[in-house]
């Protein structure tokens, strides 16, 4: 297979997708953010108070999935028709557990918006608590699942 | 300690660092993106010749560093006097190692600057090669280093 | 009714409108900004010179449209396919009135870009002005019509 | 006094304020926007859930402070140093107040900052709830003090 | 012919394109940087390592064909469906002919998205090599062909 | 002379200032776009009427010259202090000149941001008159003065 984004030159172009159909789309991206237990706590605190942490990086992620042609070099410009973003607190991995999912109706999919809003979120908890913990490590960002487009159904194993 | 980003009624607030000193500040980022073999040696060869794909993360990154306070959302406007990034690929791992330096001299630091510049960087790659693998993962995103300002040097150990 | 930007969580989500219609949609939101007799006569004058305020108000106006998805956080990616601002001075009120029309075809509407739009002309205006009135005040800015979409029809009474 | 926007054409330019001194300055604006008693109620109730309307819109408002120099024609770039936002709701008025302070140490001042970010926080309000409320208004935008720089203290009276 | 931007104010407007039809667009724009023999003599030498002067202006000039609504005031809003550019080196006319080849589907063209990529790949080589040429020039950029759309078929002759 | 832009791998990077002092530097850079005598006519009635083309090439230009980090790779983050654009129309020629003053107090100039303004000006006084004249060129597009900073003052010949 070849590298779709490279000209004849050999140098990067956007992809030209006028000729793909507009289907729906849909893609699911995870990621985690390990922090200190005490940074952790305080987070999670948080979640019961107005204004917290997550909220924050809830707007933050979704932005950040707006955004992602300008982010992105070789990104096509999108449409996103719908953004939502989970977090899930675990205690036990000290980590926060960060999943979006991203839809869209067009030529080309949204697996780097939901990927983007997952790193924006990540880094925007490290950005509010930085204060408190240095050392907050972000990891294992990766595509769950997309639907949609001429390559179909991709699920991740395991 | 508190979390400094929060106002008395408990909202998210841009802390405010108008008192602070204009000090040359520098922080150090890292992240790694681990990829299929073939992958992997797609983008080694790439290398050599104009128009690779890290040439490409490499753009994405520097701009994605001045691009930080529109990304997350308490972030300071911040003037980056400069901005490095580096890539290290080791086949043994299966991953290509990502580090950014950024510079600024002013009354808040670029950590949020460093991390953005490397998880840009890292999102670039997967945008460029996710035709050939939907498989690949972001990880370790981390502060290495940072220096300047009121709270000193930061080294991460191990 | 519930308000359809919260997610199962209670956190902000973009509500997803994948689902909808493409259709042709026209928002119509006005405004006023009132100012001391001195700074109306002013701006007046200019209006029959070139490089006046509101040739730039004008300008900033439709800019704004354009960039509501980027302003207002859960605000949907739209391609407005129109754009139009209108500004009625009366002496008599000492206050400019400000209309701005967008349309778009698509599977959401245009209320918070028109409405966009008119704050961002009222605040050029201020912003050319405040070296000669500080005290100007923007003011009953809302939507006085739209039509398309599921919701059909609305207009403002009275 | 003349315009001190208007080149020697009579067009629009920025001011040049390269020989102004850096001092600290402080703008502080205000706002309302009135809804009716559901709506206002709704947004109350959510005030004490985490992803209220109020937590979106100050992020809002805080990113549109930054971002006022895209969106204001005239307006020179500025490094904010920080940025709060208030709400009040008052049920006897059927309003929420919305105060937005803005710091920064530069050569020119944060009026337009802190009255976009007002701007910004009641439209961000008014996207959350038009599923519930069409006919909300947003009222009385004004400068309520400003501080630092050449032109010194101003307050506005009543 | 009437100016099509004009309102009956006299006023800019972005032209209402609602009723127009999607099709398939593509337009063609080139123009020169001409520089010192020395200097083109780095860039060249550059097209054979990796990092070169051409790969940033290729990555600048795509993201500046996204970016083009943002940049040129009255510019619908479009979503660009495929972007290339192409760099000629001249040795003998002491200049890098550029070219930008931009596609979309919709409801009006992409002209300016092509002229701007020209534009902004020869400023970006332009900021690259200021430090060893100050007296580069940027030259003939012009629209060589567009298709689709009602007006149909535009080819610049000679 | 070296690049200034190339790291020790070959590969762009933003150029450190970090240690450069901050003095006043201003920037002068011109540029022509050429037309039919008609669209040529038709610019110069408008510019004694509100709302003409000169004075939306006016606004995109300054804009322009503040958006420049955004929009080429490798540039600095810069506080402009002040803007000018001036048109000045040919008739013999059939072109319009555009020249563009842009300053700052910082560590870096401003070369290229009146380099943007010009080429923004230009391009969107293409966009306004594109639906009665697709065959302008613009042409000659170059630094004419620049000074401050290390490098000094630089003057174009001829």
């Amino acid at each position: 297979m070849e590298f779709t984004h490279l000209n004849k030159e050999g140098r990067a172009r956007m992809v030209d997708v006028s000729g793909k159909d507009d289907t729906l789309r849909e893609a699911i991206a995870a990621g985690f953010i390990y922090m200190k237990k005490e940074t952790l706590d305080r987070v999670a605190e948080g979640t019961i108070k107005k204004g917290d942490v997550l909220s924050v990086a809830q707007v933050g992620g979704i932005m950040g999935a707006k955004n992602t042609p300008n982010i992105i070099p070789m990104c096509h410009p999108i449409m996103i028709t719908g953004c939502d973003i989970k977090f899930n607190i675990s205690h036990e991995h000290q980590r926060i557990e960060i999943t979006a999912t991203v839809k869209n109706v067009g030529q080309t999919g949204v697996e780097m918006e939901a990927l983007t809003a997952v790193s924006v979120a990540a880094l925007t908890i490290y950005d509010m608590c930085k204060a408190i913990d240095k050392e907050m490590v972000i990891s294992d960002i990766m595509l769950i699942k997309k639907s949609g487009g001429k390559s179909g159904l991709f699920e991740r194993k395991g």
